[in-house]
């Protein structure tokens, strides 16, 4: 019997850093003590990457050896190969690599729903390049969603207790406003408490919520969002039980972070909570996805072609996501 | 002879924490010998909070008295009186002391243009009383920009090194898309380039511009102002000799400043700007409008209603904005 969570790790983009992450990240015997990673990845580019990056480890078929011993230099992978011959070209954009992607994420979701696996990590996938091999989605989380048949979700990024959920993610900032209404807002505040309660195991949390507009719209001069949804869905939330306050300006909520009490933000768009969480925790911050049946997190950064090949990619943000998951399962 | 520069302090919303932070700030002795302040408000007001923050300082008035000694215990004020009897109701919305803030604004700056003094100062106004005085501007920068015939300007914030203009200001998100345009872009970037080389004496300045969409657009599918403005005006820019580079996706970049040799920022909205101006300098950054044919600057900070008459604001910004007009007069 194995008690180590079993996570499911999918490759991401072939030709960004997710293989040089992944096997950075769990070369280290730490890590793979806590929990029984399986790679969901092109079995001949993880060897490549391996001679590339001098890591000494074997890669065996997942679920096939019997559970590795914890400190065996064993790498198990799921072999994910759509095409016949898969050639490595760090920093192109291909739809092949996209085809890759897509194919392990789907694979990911299946073992977790099958409970096959007890969570998944998602190395970074180009959105450009997941449209190109024809996943027209904006990004993992809401592929993820789709599949889990789940309606309403949020996309969090965390690390350690500062947590911030977004209510818009992956769209133009035009489209920001319009996107706002006070159901989804007051369905994110939901989703996020209950999530705060049972998967953070946080007795009565408390969440703080930005303002959309600059001074918080300073009654209605800059912006009237704030009075038409924003207020109207912190007053329901609070009717239904929810400790949550705002709207506050986001740059002076965010400037005090380290006097504040609550155990989560949520932030209107995408830079307004990315933009805190990244200068406060670069390199350490995760994505997790809140109201999924399933658990999922994934590095806070993206494919970063720029440096895709070179060897110098960190693995921080990878490792942080493990150790993250892992505290999830138990 | 007096070799101290002159600045003028206006009072700012009355019923904020303007005149608390001002006397607080000159009460220090370190900071009068650097300058000669002249503050611009109601005499009466002054005294009453004198009594309150328990200052032991005799009012002046301003320029009448020879220049006084840098040690004495005196503050010159320059009394802005509209009404017989001025009630001082810290928190309450009054469009008399709109009126006040406005008036002290105007000598001010006509002062200033008449190099009467050497730079100003402007404590914080809640725009809700500016208009409600009949001011109809959305903030300082835009009432100064118009009242010294200033066509193009930049708001920039700023705390040591770390400088941050921007492209749109007081509006709401709404607006933003609508409010950028090449041109607009590029001579933004002229004026902080200008300032930076002329005011800031810095040899050859280099600027990091934002983008304006989560992950820069990710070409396209998240918004197109990338391609349609902000690239187009970096490259004009670059031709006219300006050291600049982007648009970067402002999450990522704002992450790495200490990796960076960027002597501006030029972010395309208010909280894309201030959100990290903020949370790496809050209570130190300072508020400086580039462009105009004045010095100018400001707390970075409004005028924090909900503290004011407790004699608990922080005068921190307001001693960091006197000790920058100074270093910029010098």
């Amino acid at each position: 019997m194995n008690s180590r969570p079993v996570i499911a790790i999918t490759i991401g983009d072939i030709n960004g850093i997710g293989p040089e992450i992944i096997l950075k990240a769990l070369s280290q015997e730490k890590l793979r003590t806590q929990c029984r990673p399986i790679i969901l990845g092109p079995r001949t580019v993880l060897i490549q990457q391996l001679k590339f990056l001098q890591l000494d480890f074997e890669i065996k078929e997942a679920f096939k050896a019997l559970d590795s011993s914890r400190s065996e230099k064993v790498f198990e992978v799921l072999n994910i190969d759509l095409e016949e011959n898969v050639i490595l070209e760090p920093g192109k954009i291909s739809a092949t690599s996209g085809r890759i992607a897509g194919r392990a994420l789907e694979v990911a979701i299946e073992m977790a729903l099958n409970k096959k696996v007890d969570a998944i990590i998602t190395a970074p996938i180009s959105k450009t390049v997941f449209n190109l091999a024809g996943y027209n989605y904006p990004g993992h989380t809401e592929f993820l969603a789709e599949k889990t048949q789940t309606k309403d979700f949020v996309m969090v990024l965390l690390s350690d207790n500062f947590r911030v959920g977004l209510v818009t993610t992956h769209c133009p900032i035009l489209d920001v406003p319009r996107l706002l209404s006070k159901d989804k807002i007051l369905k994110k505040l939901q989703i996020l408490n209950d999530e705060l309660i049972n998967r953070f195991d946080i007795y009565k949390p408390k969440i703080a919520v930005t303002a959309l507009n600059p001074h918080g719209g300073e009654g209605g001069i800059f912006g009237n969002e704030e009075q038409e949804f924003i207020i109207p869905a912190i007053n329901k939330a609070k009717g239904l039980g929810i400790d949550v306050e705002g709207p506050f300006p986001a740059d002076s909520l965010f400037a005090r972070i380290e006097h504040h009490n609550y155990d989560a933000y949520l932030a209107m768009y995408h830079d307004q909570g990315l933009i805190p969480l990244k200068m406060k925790s670069f390199g350490k911050a995760v994505n997790y996805t809140a109201g999924l049946p399933i658990i999922r997190s994934s590095p806070d950064h993206g494919t970063a072609f720029d440096i895709a090949g070179h060897g110098v990619a960190d693995p921080g943000s990878m490792e942080e996501a493990i150790k993250f998951v892992v505290s999830m399962v138990k």
